[in-house]
């Protein structure tokens, strides 16, 4: 008799514990196997991330190996591209091999959760870091060290306060959770290391609402959280939104311009692609579940998590995607996929909310319990390590992690950079009107292309002020000619109207050189810039 | 009165250690300023970094923050450009303003290591994991990781055979120890989560000494580490070279084939580049110090550590390139540039070598001191962990590590990968003749540019053999058309002379079309490629 297969899209909080919950219910069973397909070997345990910042939990305590979770689960390290309800199957993208990996399912999960859609937003999306995953919190981390180390040595009033002023978009949980911790990282080191003054630095948290967590925490955790960090020298502006984002600042929704290097950014996020193209009907972009977790209309669909719309067991509408929720969740789904293969009654889904958290850096938290119930300082941060730790799977780990706790208490934060760097040699970049692109004498830009709004080009002649000379539109391009002579920049480059802009690193363009033809391409675009 | 500046170039054991000694000499003085330049903000402790691999120890504790070690000195972190001895004047990379930095200087100590030097080995700069710091550390164990994984799901007994092979080039100190915690570590995690049988896995060391460790080590010891990884499951291939590697095999100087997708190899090397333009005579390409540390001919130029030529003041010779001598010669150059600044006389280095060690994985170890006394096994590990903890800076941190050390008895290794990638799009590779490159029906192929040698282009019609079409030489490219249609791979091409291609991502490549004259280069190159 062939192996009934369960596949598991996604590898977050839903799909990991449904794993976990099937090996169980399976256990001594080996006519159903379970793959797992996620991105990452990893699940993040989200509200420990920010940590990751300061140094205060080490960086792989944040996060849970999947294998750990599920040894016999098979996890692919993949991405999904296709999926086919009719057939029964999945498309994977290609591993070492490079044809695409096609597996049949008896059972679907899927758990697949948001992404990041910054598509109206292309200042942020170019200037903003954002916070998600376990690379994000190491980015940031090292830029911070950065953006400190050329603090405290650049001689340039102007540099010195970019790089001193740190913007956090969005006062919800992640973003005070980041500036907390972010506060506290900058601070700390411009007092125990650097020539920096902790008086000139700023952290500056913008929110829509008129005090932070409005929307998450009763009135009074909140406010007790916003005086605490206003003592620890955070900035708020209320009411306000990130508009957009350049090189140099960021530009709030009433245009100010706080001018920054550092920018945090809580992320609009869309459905999975993946979902929006699966032949199932969609409910405000999520998956309609039922409180089995069964996909109205099919017997084999499952859907859960971030991406499922799911009755709330306890009150009107639906289930909030927290973690919380898509454990329970989890179990409810793996019991009744085995009920199903056994052909036994289906269970529904009951659970109601425990409580919500956030923690603010330097042993102190809020809680808001069952409902009813606030904490707040040094107990409540107590409570809510002890109930992250009671999660961590296996004794070995939970000592670990303990002990590297308790380490805490005597160890100062380590200021060593990991050398994380962007996966990609392609930069994009926004502008506003007046700003500088490049400066004539760069050496170090590269050739960009306009994609959206326009830029003038300005000749530096000595003893004369800058003369406008050309204006460059979409489809335009600048430093050709810097790029084939090896020079640096002869005639800066100033944005005109609000402009996009892709910029190739030189020595990435370089092998394209050696193609005759695209040599020649170059050469013409530098004689028409030129004209 | 103007402050005296003493710039420091290089941030590894020589130069944070002279920075270290420096602050220490001139504590309580402020009529001296010390500056260092390091490309990276820490000290990485070698001898630990094969650790990183299997996780045995934390990722942070094999390197020291160069802050912690000389909190005054003022760290630039950006890389040299150029150095003018005449004029006193230093030019560093720009931070994040655009313009170099130009530093003058009263006293320059030069420490700056040596380069990877790959240039006579096309195929292993392509396709061999590089081991020198924390990032490579990091980067070779998401590797380890992901080859596991997808070791554990390939159908493919082919590509299965060469996922668990790796393959470690040289057998002195460095590669003994990555084959040790290499092959703990894949053994190990084959056992305890993997759909692999640990029998199936090959480890083998390519080494061309008779025996490891045979110019570091005398023979008695390296005989034990030798048998030591033979019971473990190593292979040894001695007398031999690795000649090249493509991207699914080794290549030995005596033409077998491994086939493998993980190949380590230990890392020619040439003097920094920045060295070899220094005005300044230099010795088998490094620069000649006397026992003052003071170059010849120059009364404010040091220079130590692995890029200076000093005498060995206790036997014939010179110093050889190791953290030891590193750490006294600084001690002795800091001492000797104050007492210049003081006009006091200076003093000569003295030192004698303690003692040689290796580390081999799983508690063992085997060490040489003081050129007399042979230890191995357990002992020999514990004593060198010990010395290492002694040189730990800082008591927090040395209860941090030590604590994290113990821990190690209790916990399994950890599985996460921490998503380093490599920091460019551009992709390097070298192809041996017959090898397929690309195949028909592959989605993910970019544009490619053959740098040096010949491919042919075969034609795979349904029901017959495939047939060559068309051959392509230096500067000419493939994968075109399908960039242009954003299509599967038409044609096969397979390597005809030993080649070295540049590969795009298509995504990378992609905004360059916005450019018409450069879509048009490409549209005929692909009518070209097409006729």
């Amino acid at each position: 008799m062939a192996k009934k297969r369960i596949i598991i899209l996604g590898g977050g909080f839903a799909g990991a514990n449904t794993a976990l919950q099937l090996e169980r219910k399976l256990r001594r069973r080996d006519d159903v196997e379970v793959v797992l397909v996620s991105k990452e070997n990893y699940m993040v345990f989200q509200p420990m991330l920010p940590e990751v910042i300061s140094g205060n939990i080490g960086i792989l305590d944040t996060v849970i190996p999947i294998r750990r979770m599920a040894p016999r689960t098979q996890l692919y390290l993949r991405s999904v591209e296709h999926v086919d309800v009719k057939k029964q199957q999945v498309t994977l993208s290609p591993g070492f091999d490079s044809a695409a990996t096609v597996l049949e399912y008896d059972h679907l999960v899927v758990t697949l959760g948001n992404v990041a859609d910054f598509r109206q937003m292309p200042g942020l999306h170019d200037h903003a870091f954002p916070f998600k995953n376990l690379v994000h919190a190491l980015r940031l981390r090292d830029h911070l060290i950065r953006v400190l180390s050329e603090a405290a040595i650049t001689t340039d009033p102007n540099l010195r306060q970019q790089l001193l002023t740190f913007v956090i978009g969005g006062g919800g949980f992640s973003g005070v959770e980041v500036c907390a911790e972010l506060n506290d990282f900058v601070r700390d080191c411009a007092r125990r290391y650097f020539a920096i003054d902790p008086d000139e630095i700023r952290v500056v948290l913008v929110h829509d609402g008129e005090r932070i967590l409005n929307r998450e925490m009763p009135e009074k955790l909140a406010l007790y959280a916003q005086e605490l960090l206003k003592k620890r020298g955070v900035e708020f502006i209320f009411k306000m939104r990130l508009q957009t984002a350049t090189p140099e600042f960021a530009l709030l929704a009433d245009g100010e311009r706080i001018p920054t290097r550092t920018l945090v950014s809580s992320v609009p996020s869309s459905p999975n692609p993946v979902v929006l193209r699966l032949a199932v009907p969609l409910n405000r972009g999520r998956i309609q579940s039922d409180l089995k977790m069964q996909v109205e209309g099919f017997d084999n669909l499952w859907a859960l998590g971030d991406c499922a719309l799911i009755p709330n067991p306890q009150e009107d509408g639906f289930c909030p995607p927290t973690a919380q929720f898509a454990v329970r969740q989890a179990k409810t789904c793996a019991q009744n996929i085995v009920a199903a293969i056994d052909g036994l009654p289906q269970t529904d889904f009951t659970f109601s909310e425990l409580g919500k958290m956030a923690s603010l850096g330097h042993r102190r938290a809020i809680i808001r319990m069952f409902d009813a119930i606030n904490l707040h300082g040094f107990l409540a941060w107590l409570v809510w390590r002890m109930a992250y730790w009671v999660k961590l799977p296996g004794f070995d780990r939970k000592i670990k992690v303990g002990m590297s706790w308790l380490m805490d208490i005597f160890c100062g934060r380590e200021l060593v950079q990991t050398g994380m760097d962007k996966p990609t040699s392609l930069i994009e970049a926004h502008y506003e009107a007046g700003e500088m692109v490049v400066r004539r004498g760069d050496s170090r830009t590269g050739v960009s292309i306009i994609l959206a709004g326009s830029a003038e080009i300005l000749s530096e002649k000595e003893g004369t002020d800058p003369q406008v000379v050309d204006e460059l539109g979409p489809g335009d391009c600048f430093g050709v000619t810097e790029f084939l002579e090896k020079s640096e920049v002869k005639n800066s480059i100033r944005c005109r109207e609000t402009m996009d802009i892709v910029v190739y690193k030189k020595q990435e363009l370089e092998p394209l050189l050696l193609l005759p033809e695209v040599r020649r391409s170059f050469e013409n675009l530098r004689m028409k810039n030129e004209e």
